[in-house]
């Protein structure tokens, strides 16, 4: 048994990038989860919460658990792992907080084992701590969290994850303090839509993937358009058109809802626009009265970062 | 009034391009049409015919005229055009004939002008054609053939027109001699489709211009896929689903039906593919005993090309 620890920051991610909605997602730099790893006398998965959200200890219950569990599996080796989480992204604020807890587990698990897995097997198994989490088995957080930058995964079966390098982008992401079930989110969309609200949703994408690819932050800011999941998922926001409205004027490219709420998230091509829209974003929250959480960062294109 | 004579080939282009239901197309280099402008002492828009498939001459009843008379109506000046139009494109093929007609004829005659509008505006004015040829003013294949190469429209309210840049490909295209209406193939359509088989398609689309802009040939393969429209519109075409199977069994990447129909392409990495391609849908066409015309040809990244 080897008595190597392993530390990592886990960093938040932004999930159904607009158009993209079930497909784009990239990590940002804050906030991050810290997590550390060694093996364990003891086969399977001990987890040690280190923060105060006292989320469940059991591997089977737990998103990271679940995730390391569907890795011992095809280890089929007798492993034991401990690990310690300390949460620093808010369970249930839309930025992949149940993802960062997944991916970090077994990025670091990796490590140990001399990164015996290729990413691609890392988002698989991590997946598992998002079917703990919402119930459903969805990559667009896990995949941007261990490849970093923009990813699009193009297909969950097969698992289809393509890396898209982003030229330089600021993200000013608001957390208002209330609860949006990601369950919630995802009732009260259509299962059936207009085709040409869909061929919109499609040229919009493709202007998207386009403008970061070539680095046409105009391209990019035209194509940050969603006319099939915003519409219906912004009236679980509060204040969120005024947001969108007011951090455009202030010179941001584009932004929408992160993952499912209800954080929202705004991209500039500078971080003075970008701090002029977290004051604006501050301004409307205190207007209404809500308590929020604000960042101001960049694109993750490291992901899952160790630190010892 | 300058004695000036232009002559042009303008290129076929398949719009539709799989996953990009009425967003990408692309030129090709053959078959295309050759036309010859002069300015004419009549004003207004002349069409001499010099092919035999008698289309209107009536500029307001022929694509091409009616694309010049948008021109015109733009221009204010007592100007007349007279356009020899020698189609070796056959209307209804399903390869942008009546695009190739539109578009040819406004770059031919932007060129008597010293250019003076740019290509947006060109296609702007030649989408005037489309409408007459099929009641709606699309652009998928309007751009690539006044662009060239890959062309992605993401928005036409406002024009919105992406080149794509692409890796080297080619293309085989087979033309069942079956007459399949633009109007009819749209008719079709279910106007209403499943948020997952959406959900699918932009990721395919995602991956597929990503795929272009990476050179990446196995991404595009990956990524030629239709859930939504193909399903519906091949039932139109005999032979459709062997031919797309046997041309992915000899190699090719991909492909479907080229615009409306009833042409299908499929694009290769090499020529050798594409010409057992060929080989395999004129086998298929023989033993379904129907007439029928195949190319084997490359993208073309100049669109219509000045000759003279």
């Amino acid at each position: 048994m080897n008595d190597q620890h392993i530390t990592i920051h886990a960093p938040a991610t932004v999930a159904n990038m607009v158009c993209g909605f079930d497909v784009l997602g990239f990590a940002v730099h804050e906030p991050y989860d810290v997590m550390d790893i060694r093996f364990s006398d003891r086969p399977g998965i001990t987890i040690i919460n280190k923060d105060d959200y006292c989320l469940p200890t059991d591997p089977e219950k737990n998103v990271a658990g679940a995730a390391l569990l569907a890795m011992l599996e095809e280890i089929k080796e007798p492993l034991g792992f401990e690990l310690g989480i300390c949460k620093q992204i808010k369970p249930g604020s839309g930025v992949g907080s149940s993802a960062a807890s997944a991916a970090g587990a077994v990025v670091a698990a990796n490590r140990l084992l001399n990164d015996r897995f290729p990413k691609q097997d890392l988002v698989r198994f991590a997946m598992n701590g998002e079917k703990v989490a919402s119930g459903v088995k969805h990559a667009d957080n896990i995949a941007p969290c261990i490849y970093g930058g923009v990813t699009l995964i193009r297909s969950i079966h097969p698992l289809d994850i393509v890396p898209l390098q982003a030229p330089p982008l600021y993200v000013t992401i608001v957390h208002p303090q209330i609860e949006v079930r990601t369950a919630d989110a995802r009732g009260i969309l259509k299962q059936q839509v207009q085709l040409k609200d869909a061929i919109r949703q499609w040229g919009n994408i493709a202007g998207l993937v386009a403008g970061l690819l070539k680095s046409d932050y105009d391209l990019i800011g035209r194509s940050l358009e969603d006319v099939l999941i915003e519409p219906v998922r912004s009236i679980l926001i509060p204040g969120f058109d005024t947001i969108k409205q007011e951090s455009k004027e202030a010179g941001a490219l584009g932004g929408g809802i992160s993952g499912s709420g209800p954080s929202i998230f705004m991209l500039s091509k500078d971080e003075t626009t970008a701090r002029t829209v977290e004051q604006q974003m501050q301004q409307t929250y205190q207007r209404l009265g809500l308590d929020h959480h604000t960042y101001v960062t960049t694109i993750n294109n490291e992901g899952v970062k160790f630190t010892s």
